[in-house]
């Protein structure tokens, strides 16, 4: 442990660091960050009236849920899960963390990305950064070399958050992967197919799927002229294309990563290629591009799989872009981006000028074939082949709770079915009483935890919480052996017999 | 980075680490984790043979879920959530790691079972330890003073792990807390309603509920003697009860925490005392406990208490224990714990010897008054009183799966309704049109990912995998507009015409 002078020197320091960043008008986030620090400190010793100083927030990229937005994030779920499920997965759950050394090599440039635990004595531990890697490692240690599986769980990277545009440091993955050795094309169909059924059925908005495939980029870099050794760096320049225009990306190529101006234009003309199988028919005959064995692996199966997707019905979303590339080095053949064409555009012209807020039209799942991940954890290099999908729910769910914000329906946090009141005093132990009948009958209910609640209060909690029926007890209703059965909506109101209650009230909330 | 040369010493240091443990014998545990140490330092440098060798292991405590196993969480989740949600709970949700600040002084002794994370630049960060401390960080930060929430997620701690017993580093809580100004023990009550249904629903035998009360505990040290600098401590003794036989806790209070013979048998006297309301009353008259106001207090409430848990048809389980502690410093007021009185006596039995396999007839819930966390976190102090309860649902999930195994029912991983298989080849085609009518009609359907895969090993997959019905395709089947459906259990099969399958195999399925 420090001690308090030392601390109180930290402050010092941490105090002009934050004076500095203020004087020079470093970015919002960057004296957030700092503040958020210097606060750590001055809270360690102490606050200024001695009194113990809390800094009362998560952390940074990270946020709670509150009731409503969980109510929001469980439809979402449970139309991945409805889709994953009617595709026949299984499901898995890994550790939130795995040895260091699990997940060393496996993102390229985005390493800097993991979060390490502190070493506390013990295995070097790191956050896992996606959920390809940990299921990759499930299936060597067990040797599984078939299975179709789902897992929902939360990733985590150290990345810059843009929290209004639903990029987070801890977020949700939904993957879906099928893993064995089949016939080309059909899993990775397959694949195509949930997400197209998935955003169809979350109503956000009109939609593409871009396919292009990693064998079809290397043999292009091959016949353009890229050298071996930057295939890598030229694919990653190659997958800005979604945020920076070509001559951006062209300059960054031939300034920054030495490519031939000759190269890189043959890369622009073909990266700004889009269609579809006659287009994949179309690159087998090119006279450069038929040059290349890969390149024409590739398409061939881009034809193949179209043939797929025209029998499952989803043709019209897909495009076959030549300039996606995707930023992981796992992947080894088709890779796939699913891309809202509209939604986040309402949000832009809310935010007006903000060049850093703005919602750039995004990209809401993505995925491919990788077929050597696992072969990398196996002892002996034995190989795996897979396909998977990754469906990014943060932004969706940023979407959703705008609509439902924007519109007037009320989202309920609960499924209280009846809420148990007293119109007069001295009425708890009746309550209770029919409490646990109800609630021994599998009913969802409430009552409030006063002894002599009003029975307007109890009324309104009602209507502010949209609980359908009211239980109503007064002297009256148990002279008579019955109880006053309310439905908020109508305000209507009827004696149901104790006896009969149970049944009533399970007819009246299965009609909605 | 360390350079090779030191790498190559600490693998050196390390491996007489090992050694020395060996020679010592030991325990397994310890060993493990050391050799683990060692293999992760020979990765990094690669292993004799050149090649990159990865140690394909979870971190230790910690473990993967497969398909059965998710099957099984799933059931116990789904009997959790049913019964937090017929209690009209919301939820909400939290970041898997907390400030390091927030976290402390929260957990007294236990505190240094937090896993911390790496300071990478910027915050320090903590895994979560629980779910109760975040909630009130929640409650605190957002300014809210009356929610009834539950919050099922995995939390972190460092501790020795016995997986056999069901204890991991990371587990799975359930919580449900009910916060706000309410009247006395009626909440409380509540909480000790949902042990009981979920422990009764679960069915994994007989259990009791444990009560106590904090003011209880500190007036009884009070009047026993125990000077007030050592309350926390004896109270921490005191707790092992549940593990130690009185003679080595009073030894523990007499020698290695100094207390006076005669205070520690006169604690011995009370806590060997049980009962229901009538030891309440008995003990309010009792010469010495009357004399400390806390434990008249804490006995009113027990009475109270007793009294609505009449109500709630909950008392044949419910004892009023003395002995009950529980170890976290937050607790207020009532405290209590669930436990089963039966289970793990069959896994008892087969470890035979082992003291360190041995299963403790073991504690599954765990809860209590928590009147001062919130205001810990409000800038003010200002105090929202709370009662909560927390599923501790490893071992319940030991217990299932051990069921689960013994049994010779087979736990099914998928929900696929009808497998889509033909009779020849190359039908592939129509295969995949058929699959495609059946998901977009909502149908949860498979094919087999092979062009051409024998009838036989299509059906064979559905006996495996329990999916109960084959849509089988055939030339004549196509020739005639019908497909073959095949009842798996019986091996009946009917004709069905295309325009009639999907009514027909909701009809079936809806059945079961």
């Amino acid at each position: 442990m420090a001690d308090k002078a030392q601390i109180q020197e930290a402050i010092k320091v941490q105090g002009e660091v934050v004076r500095k960043l203020k004087s020079e008008k470093a970015s919002k986030e960057q004296i957030d960050e700092e503040v958020s620090k210097l606060l750590q400190l001055k809270a360690q010793i102490g606050g200024d009236d001695g009194k113990h100083q809390f800094v009362l927030k998560t952390a940074k990229g990270t946020r709670d849920y509150n009731p409503k937005q969980m109510a929001i994030r469980e439809k979402v779920f449970n139309t991945i899960l409805g889709c994953f499920k009617r595709h026949g997965a299984e499901t898995i759950d890994t550790p939130v963390f795995e040895l260091k050394e699990t997940l060393t090599g496996k993102y390229g440039e985005d390493s800097k990305l993991i979060y390490d635990l502190k070493d506390q004595g013990g295995e070097l531990l790191s956050l896992r950064y996606d959920l390809t890697v940990p299921f990759a490692r499930y299936l060597a240690m067990n040797k599984i070399t078939n299975i179709k599986r789902y897992h929902i769980a939360k990733v985590y990277r150290r990345d810059n958050p843009a929290m209004t545009r639903g990029r987070y440091r801890e977020f949700y993955q939904c993957d879906f992967d099928i893993a064995g050795q089949y016939d080309a094309m059909i899993p990775d169909a397959e694949c195509l197919k949930i997400v197209y059924e998935i955003l169809s059925e979350l109503d956000i908005g009109d939609f593409r799927i871009k396919v292009n495939d990693r064998r079809i980029l290397d043999g292009m870099f091959a016949v353009c002229g890229v050298p071996d050794d930057k295939f890598r760096t030229i694919c990653s320049t190659v997958d800005k294309l979604d945020k920076m225009p070509w001559e951006e990306v062209r300059k960054e190529m031939v300034s920054e990563k030495g490519l031939s101006e000759e190269a890189a234009d043959q890369i622009g003309e073909y990266v700004s290629l889009q269609g579809g199988m006659e287009l994949a028919e179309r690159l087998l005959q090119d006279q450069k591009m038929s040059q290349s064995k890969q390149a024409c692996a590739g398409l061939t199966d881009i034809k193949l799989l179209f043939s797929y997707l025209q029998l499952f019905q989803v043709t019209d979303k897909v495009v076959f872009d030549l300039s996606l590339a995707r930023g992981l080095d796992y992947y080894t053949g088709i890779i796939y981006e699913g891309v809202l064409t509209q939604a986040g555009i309402a949000a832009e012209a809310q935010n007006g000028s903000g060049a850093e807020e703005s919602v750039s039209v995004g990209s809401v799942a993505g995925g491919g074939r990788y077929d050597g991940l696992v072969g990398m954890f196996d002892p002996k290099g034995r190989k795996v082949p897979c396909v998977g999908v990754s469906i990014g729910i943060e932004r969706i769910f940023s979407i959703m709770e705008q609509k439902a914000e924007a519109s007037a329906q009320r989202v309920r946090t609960t499924e209280v079915q009846v809420m148990v009141v007293s119109a007069q005093k001295n009425l708890l132990e009746e309550r209770l009483k029919l409490l646990t009948e109800l609630w021994n009958a599998g009913i969802k209910a409430e009552v409030i935890y006063k002894k002599n609640p009003k029975l307007l209060s109890q009324l309104q909690y009602c209507e502010d919480s949209g609980i359908p029926l009211v239980a109503i007890l007064g002297e009256q209703e148990l002279k008579d052996g019955v109880v006053k059965l309310r439905a908020v909506a109508t305000r209507e109101e009827a004696d149901i017999s104790r006896a009969d209650l149970i049944a009533e009230i399970k007819r009246r909330t299965s009609e909605a």
